[in-house]
């Protein structure tokens, strides 16, 4: 179980994410990555929006990295 | 192990997939891609009902993301 | 680590499998599948008995899915 | 982490193996399927010897399933 | 979750690489190879800056080492 | 996340490896095998010295077994 402390940078980074509405790059353990920007977070999962508006909730047990888009 | 708090967005995602009987993809650890309606959740698992009314019993730390269906 | 309060669904529902000598197949994280009936289960581990009455000790953190067999 | 409790079937089971020298096959996350006897076990990992006295020093989180030899 | 206590080997060790600039490789759980160079870490992740200053937030439960290049 | 206490049988074995600059063989999950001497161990990590006298920080979170070197 992640620490969900919005003092952590890891946590404040996501928040920055959505609240600029960058486009990101998630890797997860089965290798897949997906591309979208994040609308929420809690402490068990990060939702991901697609170019077609369609959410895709993300366990973050299964994360890699994200990576924003430059 | 995942945190079991109605309140967290996650967890009311869920609750309200169940109460709308969404359609639902999970994509699985093992790359499986499964396909059907939630019908329970609790700390440790959630279920899924196929096509053909039998249930799967997923481990929620086998869970990489979930997607309704559009 | 899992939740094992006899009050969960999930884990309900293994004591009926165990009760009620379901067959079930079990998906692992190796993508094995076994199959076999419950005999017990604890906070760490599900005890399967195969066809020959040769127990398999599974550790939860292994375990994707469960599927009674219909 | 696992609970190591002594009144727990899975830590009895094991218990049971070191105390009555069985073989055993223990099938790993890397797909590896290890033989031998179990000489020690604690919260963390547990100790197997192979044929040639050779220790191997398992982590718990590493482990998929037990197999005694029959 | 990983213990950050910064008076552990393992947090001194990341604290100098980021103190000292230092290129390092790390390898990850679906055996991707990123180098770069640590700019922050929290109890959750590790921030890797690469060769275009492009940032990577790695989580640590996907880490599987770090080596220093030498 | 590992119980770090110095009475534990595990906790023990590497005290000794190290103390005796014993060569061990470390399998990782993903399947990679490292050789070295560990040089020390925390809580989340284990650093292993190669030939090159190059460190290798290990998560104890990615170690399936260790073997010294008969």
């Amino acid at each position: 179980m992640s620490e969900f402390d919005t003092s952590l940078p890891s946590v404040r980074n996501i928040q920055n994410f959505i609240q600029e509405k960058n486009e990101v790059e998630l890797k997860l353990v089965t290798d897949d990555l997906i591309v979208g920007k994040i609308v929420w977070q809690d402490v068990n999962c990060i939702c991901l929006m697609d170019h077609y508006e369609q959410p895709t909730i993300v366990w973050r047990q299964a994360i890699v990295f994200i990576k924003p888009k430059p």
